[in-house]
């Protein structure tokens, strides 16, 4: 399946807003964790249905339902239901091919997102989608599968770090932004350290292999680069936008975020620039290396082949052949070889060859 | 004739507004066929001449007038009148060479737009020309020749499938755009997976026909942003588009609708640049080639060429040759011939040649 | 000359709006035409002097003055003093190195353009300027020489096709536009042919002359792209403009022709990247076949050259060769040779070098 | 000293406004010329120190004070205390490095140009600054060194050629500054021959110095555009300037002095674009010509490598040696060398190699 | 660690806000300099703690607190909270990979830049992150280290040189961002001269050094325009800022700088366009020495691979070899291979081959 471009066949010719999971089912149940708190109190608990739900995402308190796994459509429908989700956003939900980007509601904002995780073994990157839809006292999420990035975002809720349990849902949409942006910086950085790599080993000890690591690295880069620009325009957007749900008070955090992913999309062309030069001065490098391979070859060529003439001349069966009799031919035919050949090493010494 | 730019020669000079048929006929004879529906009620037809069509172009419900071929300049040029076209937007329905735009008018929007075909036999995409004209409470549609992509909205009329049944014009614009949209990105996919295949045959197995493939695949990418880049700019356009025939209710569509079409262009411009980049890892890989069969020829003639060198002076017939004469010449000979050939082996093995 | 940018030296340290004439005289004598009309009536004639005009272009009507031959710089001033032009216009008029662009005045409009001939024979594409002043009753086109473009439109006056003898300047202006960019249109079609003829060319015979031919295309499609991107630039303006002389009803004319205009120019974009993947291609095509003759040359020498080092070992004179007096040592001598030469022969075809 | 970046090392750390010249002294000292003028009078003469300038400043004909040679850093000052010059603005007349720009002050208009000398010679553009202070009425003109470009409009002052005399300061500067936009094109011209001149050659007979020349010639392209682009930017900027000091009258020609520079910068991007397309053209033929080589070498090696061989066989000096002995196999031999060698040529031919 | 993208692992995860230093130690221990002063009084100390500073941030005078090495996360704290600075902007502070940027607060401006050092030894560019926080009375700057360039503008304070001391924290703002873009351009100057020295040596006597220089430098200088591309976008909207603390007087100076540091920028683009450009040539360099070496050794075997051959003829041992037995047939032998040779010669002189 096409890696860059992915919209399944079953997804064809639908109605607009159907509800079709298009992706790879990569948990084996959806589970929906929720943590609903205020300055005061904390719940946490797990979900089995969303009518469980109470009157909590009407409540005062902020309520966050984290939910895994995308592939039980009617779990997501039910959701969609119970906090009146338009049928196109929650279609982008499913759909785990969805460009990212960011849809304003009258009473929600909606997100959809991706995370990455950077796999050593293979130095593959794979991504996972994440949509976010913000109400004035509810946040929903919505995950392929649990991944650890918000797990921060958590323990800052349950220990009471930093201001986040004493504002609402929009700094904590914050964060958990920031937190995906963060799994973003991380995962550059860990490309970015495999192109500044190449470049040291371009210059040292360009092997054969070098062409298919740059091709890689930039095929990867490439991939990231797909999502994270769209991402920086999402949250350039975000920071901008005049929303009822954005308080005054998260306005400086938002910017702050903005300049983090739009550092984390330039740091992306640079290592594209990167990756483009060393390609450049890998075919130098191949020039270069061609070069002396051909004068190693055209020093014993222009040597010896005179040489072997020479040689072959006094090898004639002429009958009538002069200098073959004389006692010091021997002796004259050696000083001559030894004269041509020192002469062509002189030459190719002055042309600076060796 | 040039397929990446096309007028035919005999409109030219022509009367601006004038309808000539530009474009190869693809289709036996024109069809009109109508589907007249409401909430409750659907009426589907096949027409053979406009009169035929009564008042149901002013009626309430909505009308989709579906036109097949259009070779048949005079059906064109009836529906035109009937339905207040302006005669530069019926020029455009009949160029098929026409560059895909939106144009308002006061009391209707005309598009013109692409759908493809992709080959797989001979790996060609094919483009047909699509035109539609939306008003309040009906939608013309231009075809050069029937094609499967309006056939599901089709069927979700007669079936009631969706909202479809229950809103206007405007609702039905969105859904056969969209299916126009689906079908880019079915070809996008086709051709992306195509190139993604090039992406690992590339550093596997490059052989010379690969180069071939990279520039056909390339001319098709190219001839798909051609059409797809205007389309583009003419759906941002009708998503902003201030309207009387677009209803509030609609908007959100039109906006996936820019998302998804957007989300294309992208998607195109990532296949273009990988096409690029394995032009680039092919190049290296023929200089290394080169550098492989230089270094073969290298060794072989770097060793051989003294050997016979040497051989060649023990040939010479020179009667006064003192070596000639000695008993262990002939092993001592042989010995000379191993070190020197063992040597240059060792040479090269150093440097790291084989 | 320098064709890619030319003012010549004569107009240097003038004062600006100095009629002097900047280009070479392609007619004998400068001619005028008028062509007078309305809904009723059509006068045309020939002038010899501007004062011969009368009142014609105050009447109602609309008169059309086209002017061709541009050296007698004093029927340019006379014709300048009778329409109150202004000296920079007239300059520019007379500068046929002139940049395309559109002038507003507060009673005219005024544009320069170029006109193309495609020579077949050589392949060189020949510009003329053309430019044409807008008044609100009356037309002056001043062109270097006859050109045919016009004549469509003469001849639509003429059998009143069209709409032409009923509405204004301004749709005249759109019509003597159109004709241009029609003109255009023809010029990069026939190069665009030029353009994919080399296209399958270069992937099935590629000789030496095709670099040539590429470099000849790239420079007459630049050479193109230079006059058509202003003019272009100028005609999306006017398509803006808010002029009293442009009525509502020629508006959806001007955006016609505003997207034909733009069609032409991204055309010309198309082309220009189709010729440089060509040359792109051109340059794997000579990499290719340089590995193709260095394999002949690697094959013959790896196969040839130990061979004959094996017979140069057995023309040595040594007085003490033993093996060559063996009975068989010359038929193991043969076996030797072709168990080599295979041998070398086996290891190629196994590298797939043929 | 590099020349694409300047600023001197004592100008480091300086109070911001300090007057320091920074550049290469041209003339031995500084002279300030000064004509003085309106419609009937005319007075021109050299100072010898700004209080001789009396009340002519302030008297309501236009004076043109032009100052040659900026190292004498005391006059300076004292005209920018005598004219009330902003500091920065004296301190950008000083810096000889300065990038060309334009500033608006409340009663004067700023400008920092560039102008240019080919020398024919060693190919070189040379630049000079031009700095331009434009008040209500005087205009003062800061140059390094007397320069003919503006002695045709002292000419036009002197002989009263045009409006020159009739009309303001702002007349004047467009006068000054369409002369400076002459002299670019001047070079542009000169540069742009060198350029199509390197076309025809590249083409024609490609020798070695061709890839300095085209190196060479880009750097001076690119040392012209390095200025050029930001003057261009400063008149666009003049003609929109909405500064007491221009009159309606001038907007014209300021309007048309922006087309040029306009026309200007487009021309030095064609040819930086034409000295890239001619790189490749070269590569293109260096790869060429190495094809060529190699099928010489080639051709030989293959023809005569497997000729020699056989020849070997025949030299070698076995005892038994059949066909040595038998009466016509030297005949035979000759057959079979004719026939190999002719077989490869007919092989050769076959592939096109000559 | 990454050099072209940097953020510390145990700063992930953090509440936003968290001041955690990021960055390499380079002071053993922080210290603060203040300096206060007005036109009359000037007040210089160092501080040991926040405390020490009384109410000298609040009182009329300009108080300039300069604070260096930004590990001891306590004091920075303390002046945060002595100043009211926004915790984001005191994250931003000690995050010394942090891109450079501009904040706009209620009460004071915060700017994030990047000063370099550029070590001639290694020819690397070193970065030290500066912020920059105004204030309508004070200024506080922070530092990884004592850097030369600000001691200019201490030294102009201390000897009432220009206008600093008159004036308020907006000049003094300004005279720091100045003295930053003067450091920039410092660094900018050097790298171009290393630049333009290479573009000598590149068309003179091109090594194979060479590739790693242009490969080195070109890093060298991204690494610049990394931060160089927004301290403009930064110094851009300061010089647009509407903000109390920047009064009409500042404004200028503050447009000046603008200038100067999009003067920086450019200058880096020329640099890595040239660096580009010197790429290609050295491609071509490459290509044109493989040409020679090509041709030397295509003469060499073209000459004496057939001589050989010759001679190999006339060492067969062919019994009946009529040749051989003529008396002149070594003196025709000799003639045959001098007409050989010579011919060969005489044909590689007339391809232009030496």
């Amino acid at each position: 399946m096409a890696r860059f471009f992915r919209k399944r066949a079953e997804a064809r010719g639908q109605v607009p807003g159907s509800l079709i999971f298009i992706g790879r089912q990569k948990v084996e149940r959806t589970s929906i964790k929720v943590i609903d708190y205020n300055a005061e109190n904390l719940n946490e608990f797990e979900l089995t249905g969303v009518d469980q739900l109470g009157d909590l995402a009407t409540s005062s308190s902020v309520t966050w339902i984290n939910i895994y796994g995308l592939h039980d459509v009617e779990i997501i429908r039910s959701i969609g239901a119970r906090f009146n989700i338009h049928p196109l956003a929650l279609e982008d939900v499913l759909n785990t091919g969805q460009r990212p980007k960011i849809e304003e509601y009258d009473d929600s904002i909606f997100l959809v997102l991706k995370m990455f995780r950077y796999d050593p073994a293979d130095g593959i990157v794979h991504a996972e989608q994440m949509s976010l839809i913000v109400g004035s006292n509810y946040i929903i999420t919505f995950q392929e599968q649990p991944m650890d990035v918000f797990e921060a975002v958590r323990d800052r809720i349950r220990k009471k770090k930093g201001r986040i349990r004493t504002v609402g849902t929009d700094y904590l949409a914050y964060a958990l932004l920031d937190s995906v942006v963060e799994n973003y910086i991380d995962v550059i950085e860990r490309l970015g350290e495999r192109v500044e790599d190449l470049d040291g080993e371009i210059l040292e000890d360009p092997d054969r292999e070098i062409i298919t690591k740059i091709s890689h690295t930039k095929r990867e880069v490439n991939y990231l680069r797909k999502s994270v620009r769209p991402a920086r325009d999402a949250m350039l957007l975000l920071a901008k936008l005049d929303h009822e749900i954005l308080t005054e008070q998260v306005r400086p955090f938002l910017k702050d975020l903005q300049d983090l992913v739009t550092h984390a999309a330039e740091a992306i062309e640079n290592y594209r620039e990167m990756l483009s030069d060393q390609l450049n001065v890998y075919h130098s490098t191949l020039s270069n290396r061609m070069n002396d391979v051909m004068k190693v070859l055209t020093i014993f060529a222009a040597i010896f082949i005179p040489l072997t003439f020479i040689a072959g001349i006094y090898g004639t069966n002429f009958e009538y052949f002069p200098e073959l009799h004389y006692r010091y031919s021997y002796f004259i035919f050696w000083g001559v070889l030894v004269a041509v050949g020192g002469g062509m090493l002189i030459y190719f010494k002055k042309k600076g060859w060796f």
